[in-house]
């Protein structure tokens, strides 16, 4: 995508290595006479979403040439059981199937023909038992149970955020807006899917190399799934091709694992192909919401009330931690004196849900700025003043009940949006609608937290080595699935080394020989790896100027400096060759490791107690999004005409990169709102590939405008914040409040296809010609 | 030796190994099938200090079963020269000896007697040359060349340090004093002579382990002289059976190299005997002064001015920088405006020079002292007073031009003598001497700077390590030649991890392992290694808590403490064992490495220009000393029956060991006064062995009071200043002081045996009644 904005900035670091094919991701590897290894998933070939495993027929399979071995549940040495937080979901299903793509039995064969005609051969008895497909009906008294016996039924997590008396101030208020709102499941679409190759090396070494965004944390999975010490599994991961979270936990990974310990110590394979990846992945929670909001007749908002149902599919994963973002994020950015914020993630028979960039957010925004965009036509105000009017500003307590001691430039980023042409000439270009179209521009108004939040540290551990010939390799704790967080750090490391950017290589994570530094997530790694690299590149450069005080007889370091490839003293001119000085030192002088720990918010508020992790959080991304649409009165089609995207992220490290963030986001958000149809029926996919799941194409995005509103964070790195996720959160309710504005009706449930808005258009024929 | 202060302190980290038997030092090693190495030094045999090699005879020797090679100049594959700062010492003669002790060849045997018997039977054919033997003669004008054909001549360095205008304010001074002082050559005599191990390994490793005082600096030496890669040579230095500056520099180091590049990979040994380390070792330089004082009639003192001569023998090795500390200690630890300190440091034939504890400045400080004493005297003033009076303090500016922004508690040294009982009762005691002796007390006062001084980064870099097991060891750059620095090391790190003296180990220097921090020599090694292993330590600290973050789940390090073994956190009382942790941390991020460079003096004073290295010194130790001595009038025999030492060196951080360095250094002291007489004949050592050159035994010398004056020197760990070599200033300047008192004559040419003290007491038959 170009860059509008028209701010140069240097090549990406992997930009040419991607662009020229060089760079290998895990789905590149095929290791010399590798095994090939698969899952079988037998729900979903029985339409079976919720079932009982009476046995498995691996007779047929086994005769299969090829075919070496067909694993069970009873093969895995370990716990069988993964799960970030809470570990509950088989790498094998032995006795239940919870969801229609949950694996039974993995074959191991030596071609990928033979796995194929191996997992076709297999046949497994699966008595079909009652499943729950809605989170509201999971939570009934006699709902069938997900998982038999647990204590809580299929209520995975329950949880109250709450500030000042939110009901009673809402029964009085002036004005009060209120609607259920909806959003779908969404799949993450890589491009890379889950994949890897492991092997059980002499040693004992289980080693590994995985499409993943949390390799350190992966180890840990493995071996408590499989009984092995997480200590000896090693886990590297390259460049993924994309993971928006969907490779933030484990997928191939426990499979892969039990494959390679028997393999006889051959390396394996697994690779999902694109049918296996929309079926056993993680996807978007789907979430329900109703929600109340009530304000002054000026527009000042005063209570907040919401309710919403996350749906976790059979598996925790990271249920809670979504919704727990989600209700955070709920009341949106702005200054609300009462808040109650309810929230419940359910146990069904549907997908499993996980991590997807917007976190929990995504899945809010809609409700919230949706009800905003209806008490401002309400009121008679522009929508755009009465956000301007509510948002946060620094020192604010937000809705969760947080100061925010960090940067908060959502006003200039409205500002900045009131002052642009795509705003400005709004009702012009909306009067100029060809025929059987209708225009409109909509905005909206976003925020992302960034890191952990409070209950775990946001912590990573950065290393940098002077090499032996003289120039530097960052190793890098924290996976790049694409964002570009490596071309962040090496221009950060060459920038605070005072280097030239080729003289900086940087080593993707791997567990033997980087530090861990958390998974690639909530927008953390830039602002925490990023800070924990900083110090690293000070110590070294410290360290390299103290070094060469004695080849350059210097008695202080006084005037010594790094210059490309070189230190050299000011006042003389000498200089002494980075790789002469590299020769003296022995390895343990030539690393520098230091590590960052994100600040917490202090004195958090006491509430969201059912949340020991993640809540609350500090640091949030703020962002005003405009969209100008045009709807196609004869098809419901809508075309995103023009897309402004005006980022709070701090200050801005690498103009293309942050671009890249804004409009990455905007693609997909735009995708989640108008296009990503994702179909289910009785826990059943229907849109089982990219032929009936469609994703936007590039005729699909517009040229997205960024523009970053440059406020520095005092603690990130150059002053950064992470900015990953906000631009996801802001395609969905813009959407709506322009469609509101082409039709006169209100969206509330995504995606708005086509058929939606058609329906949407006879319900209303005239379109309203109030503000847009 | 009792440690009469009376405090407690915990046994020294090496007492144990030491006291059984177990450390293992470079003597102890003698490797299964190792061939031994040894030098062979005509001049000595054939009494010749100064002559022309015209050839070996290896014909004998090499017939000697055993015998495998006699190598010679020829055979050196380098520049064949070594020294520190200028390279003019061969490795082998080649065609000059210049000493009696200068080697010619080198043979190596199959055991200790096949080489005895090679070297017995090697002839050399070396032609006597005219020598000079007194550094004045030297510098005449037709004196014969120590190096032919050097531009300079005979003169290694002369020198001027300057403030004010001395000569002026001498002729108009009311009271001035002068006088010609001489210090002998004397023989470190260290237990465990010269020696070291080394082995040519197949990948081209010259692998050493040798008695040496700076293992890094070593391997620059040998790949010089020997034109080997210095970074392919690693030396190990063991605990030392004693240094004192006679290991610092190559002593056997290119010697042991050259066996080993001609020992087709097995191991060689060299171990000089006694003879040999006498013959062949750095000694004292011996010195001879005239100085003249100025002073008020009330005894301030007014100017200084002095010249010094300093033997250096016939190699530079670190002539010029012991000169160098002389001329900047002179004119004592006083407050003079004017002084102007000469010095030349010229070449003879007589034993190489080098550095000796009390580094050039043993050698000023009778001279100064004697003068001060005989001013007292002559203005009727306690010569006690007379010191307080003129004494440096903090933020004075010193005789050679730099102000003091360090910590001086001369005075409260001072002070505290003033009211000790052995000073308040010293009338009485002297008048209380049995028949046929006499009884003195006399007083000096001393000081002695620390670190390189300015040109040269006085930097030690320190690496602490989390054990797999869960312990500490510390890499420590710097030998321990017994001093105690290990000990004091063990200690810094175990308080400053919080950790039981037992689970910090000490890891003795390997240049493969360990890390550069220069030389174990002018009181440095406990300053600047102590400061970059508090900071290491630091370092490793805030690593530990960090890492424990995730594991004990704590989102801040607020309330995380290390404690013995664990990682503790405060409030809940969870603990993390060490061994745990150490487990999930890979090596990289196991150790901190931390290093610390001394500050040296701010706008030095501009003089001393002859000194681009070591001139000025910023930090010193300070110390009173009384001595209370009997003079058998019969056979002029001293014996010391009381000495007291009161030392300023910053905050004591190990009392034992700060104790033993002063009581070593005033053992080694009276050694030096009173006992140690080094007999030179035209550059021929007639005190060739401990049987003709005594040292002192416990029964020479008294159980050293020692008092500690803690003041914090702001820059020290732990507030302290390196301790080791002002204890070995006083002895000499006391002894004389009370000798005077005993005898009423000035003795001013050390050492002062029986002879001479009986030839003084002939002189003067009454003994002096005026103040001690």
């Amino acid at each position: 995508m170009a860059n509008p904005s028209g701010i140069l900035s240097p090549p990406r670091h992997d930009a040419l290595s991607k662009a020229v094919g060089a760079e290998r991701f895990a789905a590149d590897l095929a290791p010399e006479g590798c095994l090939h290894a698969g899952a079988f998933r037998p729900g979903a070939l029985l339409g079976i979403a919720h079932g009982r495993v009476r046995g498995v027929d691996a007779a047929a399979a086994l005769a299969v040439p090829g075919v070496l071995r067909v694993l069970t549940a009873a093969d895995v040495p370990g716990t069988n059981l993964q799960g970030i937080i809470h570990k509950d979901q088989p790498v094998l299903c032995g006795e239940v199937i919870r969801h229609a793509g949950d694996p039974v039995a993995l074959v191991l064969a030596t071609s990928a023909e033979a796995l194929r005609a191996g997992l076709a051969a297999l046949r497994a008895d699966i008595e079909p038992l009652p499943g729950v497909f809605d989170p509201e009906a999971a939570l009934k008294k006699d709902a069938p149970l997900v998982h038999q016996g647990r204590k809580g039924g299929n209520l995975l997590l329950g949880a109250v955020i709450e500030k000042g008396d939110a009901r009673t101030a809402l029964r009085s208020a002036p004005r009060v807006v209120r609607g259920e709102f909806s959003t779908p499941v969404q799949e993450h679409a890589f491009l890379e899917t889950q994949c890897g190759v492991a092997q059980l090396l002499p040693d004992g070494t289980l080693d590994m190399t995985v499409s993943t965004q949390a390799p350190f944390r992966d180890r840990f999975e493995i071996g408590q799934a499989l009984g092995l010490d997480p200590l000896r599994i090693r886990v590297r991961a390259p460049h993924l091709g994309g993971g928006f979270g969907g490779k933030d936990g484990a997928t191939v990974q426990c499979l892969l694992g039990l494959a390679a310990l028997n393999a006889s110590g051959r390396p394996v394979r697994m690779a999902w192909d694109r049918e296996e990846s929309i079926l056993a992945g993680y996807k978007r929670h789907a979430v329900r919401l109703r929600c109340a909001l009530g304000a002054d007749a000026d527009g000042t908002l005063l209570a907040f009330t919401c309710r919403a149902f996350y749906d976790t599919g059979p598996y925790a994963h990271l249920g809670g931690e979504v919704m727990e973002l989600g209700l955070e994020h709920a009341a949106g950015p702005y200054r609300i004196p009462h808040t109650r914020i309810e929230g419940r993630c359910v146990y069904t028979n549907n997908p499993i849900a996980g991590a997807f960039r917007g976190f929990g957010v995504a899945q809010v925004s809609p409700a919230f700025e949706g009800l905003l965009d209806e008490l401002a036509e309400q009121l008679g105000l522009d929508p755009l003043e009465l956000r301007r009017r509510n948002a946060l500003t620094r020192g604010d307590v937000n809705c969760a009940g947080v100061r925010l001691d960090s940067s908060v430039h959502l006003v200039e980023c409205l500002d900045t949006l009131a002052a642009h042409p795509l705003w400005l000439g709004r009702e012009a270009w909306q009067a100029e609608a060809p025929a059987c179209t209708r225009r409109g521009v909509g905005l909206a108004a976003v925020f992302n937290g960034m890191g952990y939040g409070r209950g775990l540290p946001d912590m990573a551990i950065a290393k940098v080595e002077l090499t032996e010939a003289g120039d530097f390799l960052v190793y890098s704790g924290v996976a790049d699935m694409g964002q570009g967080n490596s071309s962040a750090f090496a221009l950060l490391a060459a920038q605070e080394l005072n280097q030239p950017p080729g003289a900086v290589r940087l080593l993707q994570p791997d567990t033997a020989l980087c530090h861990p530094s958390g998974s690639s997530s909530a927008g953390r790694t830039t602002y925490t790896f990023g800070n924990a690299l900083l110090k690293a590149c000070a110590a070294m450069r410290d360290k390299l100027l103290a070094r060469a005080a004695m080849p350059l007889l210097r008695d202080t370091l006084e005037g010594l400096e790094l210059v490309a490839g070189a230190v050299r003293h000011a006042a003389t001119g000498k200089t002494l060759p980075l790789a002469v000085l590299a020769r003296y030192l022995s390895r343990d002088d030539r690393i520098c490791v230091a590590d960052f720990l994100m600040p917490v918010a202090q004195d958090p508020p006491d509430t969201g107690r059912a949340f020991p992790i993640g809540f609350p959080h500090l640091f949030f991304a703020y962002a005003a999004h405009l969209a100008r649409i045009e709807v196609d009165e004869l098809t419901g089609r809508v075309r995103v005409c023009d897309y402004l995207a005006i980022t709070d992220g701090g200050r801005v490290l690498d103009r293309s990169c942050f671009d890249q963030q804004a409009q990455g986001g905007v693609a997909q958000g735009i995708g989640f709102a108008l296009i990503e149809d994702f179909q289910l029926r009785q826990g059943l996919i229907r849109s089982r590939d990219l032929s009936t799941y469609l994703i936007p194409t590039a005729l699909d995005v517009p040229d997205t405008l960024s523009l970053a509103v440059e406020g520095d964070e005092d603690t990130g790195p150059r002053g950064l914040k992470g900015v990953g996720e906000v631009g996801l959160n802001g395609p969905a309710p813009a959407m709506a409040a322009a469609l509101h504005r082409a039709t006169g009706v209100r969206l509330r449930h995504l995606p708005f296809t086509p058929e939606r808005v058609l329906a949407a258009l006879k319900q209303r024929k005239t379109p309203s010609r109030r503000r847009a």
